[in-house]
């Protein structure tokens, strides 16, 4: 690709399973609180409660445990035995704990592109956790730069041009997310591909046909190299 | 002072007031157990806990909330009514809720210092809130660089004078934490001044008496213009 000097690189699902943790603890947290509500209407509830405390809690995982505890109190009227809240720290503290698992292909295409490009990791989250994660994963050495953001909306993705002094052609984004890692660079002139991971957060969903020259969809990260190198 | 092109300056209780809202929760939170134990006991329980919990959770506002959870459950043997869950939450809450209040001589300082040198931010907490606290302030304009750490000890000072392409002897950090603002720095050859709040967290406090030539103590953080322009 033309002009191209940065590539950035979502984490969560793009470079390392992630979602299936979330959807597990979500799944063994539904299921306690079963005599009290059916376990969709439980997720829901969970669902709006992370939503209504992102403004002040933000993402990852933290805000995760105590929004599950939260909801507890909410779904039960105050009601339920202490040993809820004490199951909602556990299986929040083994979430954070989880091994992180590198998805197929990823250090080949790292590796690669790291000798043409600066590669930079653009994830948000809990700032400890994902820097646990990068670490865990042996895939710091082939990042240029480690971006652990707040949100990734526009104005956040502006911040990290200015500070990279990179232009927004020079800049291709590789995410799973639609919402996050690929409509707020296409907005900013920047390139943007997208590789689907069959788990998606209900927040992170989109429903958008885009149709853009500046957008890709591929079906794996390693497809990458026959298209940019 | 020769060589001088990067000034870091700690956020929390050297840029503006934090500690004492955390004194202030913690002082509700005590309050509430009181039949179950003395005040200055689940103080100390509490620090227990979330020293305890600081390789997993890390530092922060979300953090303390998790903690003051756990140790309710610990203090009163899972016996407490779910209302104070609810009320430990709400008091997190507010904590991140809290008005910025940039201590005196700050501004001042910054708009002076940022003439002449690179401004730092280098602080440890919840990425959001630290982000929150910052715009509030109004003070993000004098900084060339923002830096929220997961932790403050030597690798992860020195992981910043790389990616600055900075030499320790080029560097001065100022802040009010011995323990994390000022001894990592002397160790990497850094110069350091200490500015002392009247609240300082326990986890913070260490009992030294430095001699070193790279470092100063100040009364206020206006001295710094004597000494430095």
């Amino acid at each position: 690709m033309e002009k191209l000097k940065f590539i950035a690189f979502d984490a969560d699902d793009t470079l390392w399973i992630n979602e299936p943790y979330y959807r597990e603890t979500e799944k063994a947290f539904c299921e306690m609180l079963k005599d009290y509500m059916p376990c969709d209407e439980a997720a829901k509830q969970l669902l709006n409660t992370e939503v209504g405390n992102i403004p002040l809690y933000g993402y990852g995982g933290k805000s995760f445990i105590l929004s599950k505890i939260e909801t507890i109190i909410k779904i039960t009227n105050g009601k339920a035995s202490m040993d809820f809240i004490q199951r909602a720290i556990d299986l929040g503290k083994e979430l954070l704990s989880k091994p992180v698992i590198v998805l197929d292909g990823v250090e080949d295409v790292l590796k690669e592109l790291s000798q043409k490009y600066k590669l930079i990791l653009a994830t948000k989250g809990d700032l400890l956790d994902q820097q646990r994660k990068l670490t865990e994963s042996g895939l710091q050495k082939y990042f240029f730069q480690v971006e652990v953001m707040s949100d990734k909306k526009v104005a956040d993705y502006s911040k990290i041009l200015n500070k990279l002094d990179c232009k927004s052609e020079e800049l291709l984004m590789i995410g799973n997310s639609i919402k996050s890692d690929i409509l707020p660079l296409l907005e900013l002139g920047a390139k943007a591909i997208h590789i689907p991971f069959h788990t998606t957060w209900a927040h992170e969903e989109v429903d958008t046909i885009i149709e853009n020259d500046r957008f890709t969809e591929l079906e794996s990260i390693i497809d990458i190299l026959n298209l940019i190198n």
